[in-house]
């Protein structure tokens, strides 16, 4: 198993795993994103991701897709994990523990104080995985969205 | 009322700002960040976050700080809104709705397709005010941290 930043000529391979990954979260229908749209935000000197990739016997089996994002607490960057999927038929053999680590590691090389992410409630395995590297899920913090239309009203109102 | 992007000079007033938040989140010991990392990584040609001053007579009395993040499912970038205050004794004049109206319009012009933030749980006043925006609670999504020796020793595993 190799881990490795991935390339822009894995977009293709990336919009693959977003989907598989979608799906196993039961919401398929709601990937708007396309292959393009890949290429375009995450390579170049700018990028708005970055992307590791797992390999096995050269095909990509798994993703950690990430960026850094900013805590005016710690006055440091933190690495927000987006993604993380591996498919299904090659889970444990410590793939997703792989994409983990090097995600850690790519956080404390950009002097990260911490590593964050959101899981789906139902999902208790992956809980229980996170609860086991030392995570804790920040109960009295709730997440709010706006869009669509009245995204659109706040702005023009 | 104006409400203007920030300058590098702005740093000490936007420290203030972050105090101010922090001890109305009941968490003042929690603020480890400076001025001078305020004007390392909020300033020049990457800057890891944005912010915007709301000023009132000449005085910075508000903030909302906000970088992009990327969503797979849109394939487009996500405002993301880290810290909105005002002073205490400004608020009912509208400052805050200035705020978000203006990260509305931020979003947009990036070509956002959500504007995104966390809020405490006790804070129904924020909460009924960003219902009333047409903003949900992602009641689905549990928030999860990584940090301190934990992070260090998956990054070491």
């Amino acid at each position: 198993m190799i881990i490795r930043q991935a390339q822009q000529s894995d977009a293709p391979a990336i919009h693959r795993l977003i989907c598989g990954l979608a799906e196993y979260e039961k919401a398929a229908h709601e990937v708007k994103s396309t292959v393009a749209d890949i290429e375009r935000d995450g390579f170049g000197p700018n990028p708005l991701f970055h992307c590791l990739i797992a390999e096995l016997d050269g095909d990509a089996v798994g993703f950690a897709l990430y960026f850094f994002t900013w805590s005016t607490w710690t006055g440091t960057p933190s690495l927000y994990l987006e993604d993380l999927f591996v498919y299904p038929d090659k889970r444990g053999q410590g793939i997703g523990f792989g994409l983990l680590k090097a995600c850690a590691q790519a956080a404390l090389e950009k002097g990260c104080q911490r590593f964050e992410w959101a899981v789906l409630d139902w999902n208790h395995l992956a809980r229980d995985f996170y609860h086991a590297l030392g995570a804790y899920h920040k109960e009295e913090w709730l997440p709010y969205r706006l869009e669509g239309e009245s995204l659109s009203k706040l702005a023009g109102s």
